[in-house]
């Protein structure tokens, strides 16, 4: 019975402790991946943080986690077109594949959805078991860190390629590591201009530096009347919600163009009250909720993209920490000093 | 100096005037048209009611009405593609013609559109102007009744055709005039069940009667249940709201399977507060705004159809008015007694 | 070891054997299916007759047959969502599940497809083996005569649904039983008219008892002008092409109104010459190459169809035959004096 | 009367005339512009060297030419929107604007289009009359040389424009002045890899110069090879066809992936025998005729590209002659060392 190093949720409330555990065995149609470098995700903060979502939907004890890459080291017995020695990333999302959506290629809305490192255990531990379905090889000429992310870049593919942006003007609100993410996907797949509000100078900067055009703050007054003076007047072609924000996201539907249309990736926590006459109707807008990743044509475009761009992402991963730091990178996160922090598992 | 009837808002208040006017002449891109047949829509109840849209929006003196089929009668100077004695309808929205929206093909969301009967002079007259560009030679196998009836029944055209409808199962929220022609254009056009939610029950009547599959009346306790026990437990795969009303929105909204896409027609009347969380992001949804008409695919799609199913409308005309009656028609929509008034306003 | 009855193909050359053979056993991932209901397809009639195609696709001995309907008597070891007893069909097409096409929901275009009846035993016998994934669960509202029918109702309804046909004019070129199943799926899901050619008067007739508005003598010499006739002058809005026929194609090319739109099924033998520059390029024609069907879309699409409109294809069903007259319904066939021939296999 | 200068053909056969004319006045519905700079576009050469096209379609006496950009120096009397002194271009394809494709935004199939400089005389002229609905006011930000190309720039905007060719492999057969306007807009626009097929090395080499990742001889044994090796052995997703080369073409089909997608610019002089069963139908490709530019949504897209990526188009013109040299520029494309011809019509 061979030890792993894990950071688990022993119970309820704040925190996370790295401490050891059993290493998994992969049933029939699993594979067990050793883990070589995994991401903190916004999600896994507001685990740590022990906040009213988690509370409602977290079950300790729990090893968390679900970006991340590393190597299949044992196969389950049904186990045909995966090979031991593969370098390998995994969709989190565990889908039921017999219901209407799973088979008609909508998998990523199966209402009988089972996330790894939320519903059971996942990538924060030496070892990972992951059913083959979920396993994505990842290209040679990807590097583990890109290798990685996988999942967020895939959640900002989603929702830029939800849209047609070529020679559109985009309106990104929030730059967290998705917003981020969005920004260098938007511009070069063509996007005219890509203007970026968040109210953090930090979160700001990197936009900046990843290719945004315009980056503006959410605190200042003249917000409006810069995006329209961006924008010949007409507004945005397209809104990129990635903030959960209310004032956000109804500042986007309010400047949308005529005919314009919005992704809304960011979960607000609450309901909206949104002007949907004036806002929505008459513009004739259109409101696209997004979700997860496409099974798993989202995947093959971060390949793509990862191989034409990937370095472009650079300035948004801010730390790389041993795995025992993991509590530190938490923490970082929660500052507001760190964007995307990865985890050096194993060597 | 030739004198014509007219239904003329003179003043602020409720009410309306029968009463006489001078015959326009038309400008050298406009022709005159001897009105045969006009129906009464909403929008002119809200103008006859005087409520606070209207009080907003109306500058008296005007004369009101825009659904309405006539018989050209005068060309002007520059006229070069229509003659004296067509047989025509027309769009009510005046484009500018030149802005980014109508240079592509989405004059409906023009911003300098102007309506006929609400800024400038309509068609509760014996004559009426209307520019070259919005008229609309009305076939001659589709009767006056019909014909005059293209700008609503393109509401819901416009409406249903915004959504992929075939073999799948649709709920319309309200029943008023649109509401009800969405239903057979909806059926007729493949799809599986037409639901329809409605608390009046002389409308749930007409909808029955014009191929609703299933009727409910919003007040029952069970109407989340039966909807999804009519539709396998997904919920219905597309939304027709036609009523503006917050909560049949919300409801709609809710119950819609994953995947599901809605379609607002319907103006409600303040801020709608809206779960975008559970009920759009997570199920990953799509809300269209749908305005107008669309110039002018959406009037040969309801030439096509009245030449096939027109008749299927029929129960939606409850009242056929002489012109000098204009002022009860209105008084039987107050009551909710009539859903479509025609008036006869030539012979 | 149990025998069960076969129709078979034992060696290269014309005919086919009833003959008996030993049942299969299910491997982990497969069902073994007591087979009800088979139906005999055009492409089971090349094989029969052993033609060229035939000739360099078929190895064998081989059971043939890939229509059908039956119930899950044996299950394998890995088998978890389905049961002994359901009563179900299948898709044909086994795909390889992991390639590119595979996995972004296009199964239907995997390279690596294997045919049940065509490159494995099919089911025109006792007993068939079906993967999981291929297995279609059949509505208890669903008759077996219909149920059986699955695949080639399946080529007709992904032909239809790649194109928009909602109040379009659709001309059908080809009234084999694809080809008449089309029929109604068009006019039921809102085709303005549909307007068939075909030189058989037996296939002619049973056009316009499944409802197409038109029927054509592709050896008329007034074909066009009646086509134009019937569409206002402009041409169908759609071509959907069934036969194969390379004189139809490029009839149907040539009519086919600017901006029109083609999905080719039937196969042309061999190259055809095309009209590229006034047919294609200065018409803004689409075309579409269509084959197989959508997994699992088209089989969904299928189920709602059936369970409203099902009855309007029992004229496409000339023959019910004793399994042991399966000869028979290929004689018929040959003599183009059966559209679709059951099998009636087990009691 | 005043006297301008013209390149006109002035009877059938080979050559152009460069002579002078009578200054047009303009319709009540036109604009006249004095012509700065007008570009020689393929289908110029095409009527100078008197070819079987040109005979069978134009009629002299005629000016030709329709690249160009210039200034309004006189108005029609209907003339709303337009003024004297604003820096114009314009859609050469006059359309009808009353039929059903005018009428629903796809003027660019309109059956009744006429053509400046093909059917109508044309802007090698100091002056060109231009109907105002085709006039585009040129952004003051884009150069005379590019806002003389918005026509062939608009063409090749259109063909990119009807694929989705984010993160896709693009194959371009055919160098010619809109293969090579397609490269970089294909490139901006996120396509993966862009590999041009064309035999000559003089357009080989700009094709290289302005973003091609790959260019091939289509003179080459391994040129099958060397695509399927670019990409990854399922062959380009999309296929611009620009050469009207019949071997092209169907190499091109060929080569692309299941489930890809051609576009067709290029005009095939005779028919092209095309092997549908294999390249077209087991495959499930979609192949779209592409003609004109989409009024005026192409042009739109143009400014906002020429807006952002100008420059990239600079090697692609290669020639920029005083007006009275016009011949020396057909001569230059006859022996194809020039790709784009700029004239300098005025000062």
């Amino acid at each position: 019975m061979a030890i792993m190093r894990v950071a688990k949720k022993q119970t309820n409330g704040r925190g996370i402790d790295f401490t050891t555990d059993v290493v998994p065995e992969p049933a029939p149609d699993e594979v067990l991946i050793r883990v070589n470098v995994a991401g903190i995700c916004g999600t896994d903060l507001h685990i740590y943080k022990w906040d009213s979502w988690a509370e409602n939907r977290i079950l300790p004890p729990l090893i968390i986690g679900h970006e991340f890459i590393g190597t299949i080291c044992d196969i389950g017995s049904g186990v045909k077109h995966l090979h031991v020695g593969q370098r390998v990333s995994a969709e989190g999302h565990i889908t039921c594949g017999h219901c209407r959506y799973c088979r008609n290629g909508q998998g990523h809305i199966c209402r009988e959805v089972e996330i790894i490192g939320i519903d059971r255990d996942g990538c924060f531990a030496d070892y990972v078991c992951v059913p083959v379905h979920n396993v994505w090889a990842v290209h040679p000429d990807i590097s583990d860190f890109y290798g990685a992310l996988f999942d967020p870049i895939g959640n900002a593919m989603h929702t830029v390629m939800s849209q047609q942006i070529c020679m559109k003007n985009v309106l990104i609100t929030g730059a967290g590591s998705i917003g981020l993410f969005s920004i260098p996907i938007a511009k070069e797949n063509g996007a005219e201009k890509v203007i970026v509000i968040e109210p953090n100078p930090f979160k700001r900067e990197i936009a900046l530096k990843v290719g945004a055009d315009h980056v503006l703050d959410s605190g200042d007054a003249d917000v409006r009347d810069k995006i329209l003076e961006y924008t010949d007047g007409l507004g945005p072609d397209v809104l990129l919600e990635m903030s959960g924000n209310t004032q956000a996201l109804k500042l986007g539907l309010e400047l949308l163009s005529n005919g314009g249309s919005a992704s809304l990736l960011g979960i607000p926590p609450r309901e909206v009250s949104i002007n949907l006459a004036e806002h929505v109707i008459f513009k004739g807008l259109t409101i696209r909720g997004i979700t997860g990743r496409r099974m798993f044509e989202t995947w093959y475009q971060c390949e793509s993209f990862l191989l034409k761009n990937g370095k472009v992402f650079e300035p948004i991963i801010t730390h790389v920490l041993d795995f025992e730091d993991v509590e530190k990178g938490f923490l970082e996160m929660e500052a507001s000093r760190a964007i995307k922090v990865l985890l050096k598992v194993s060597e």
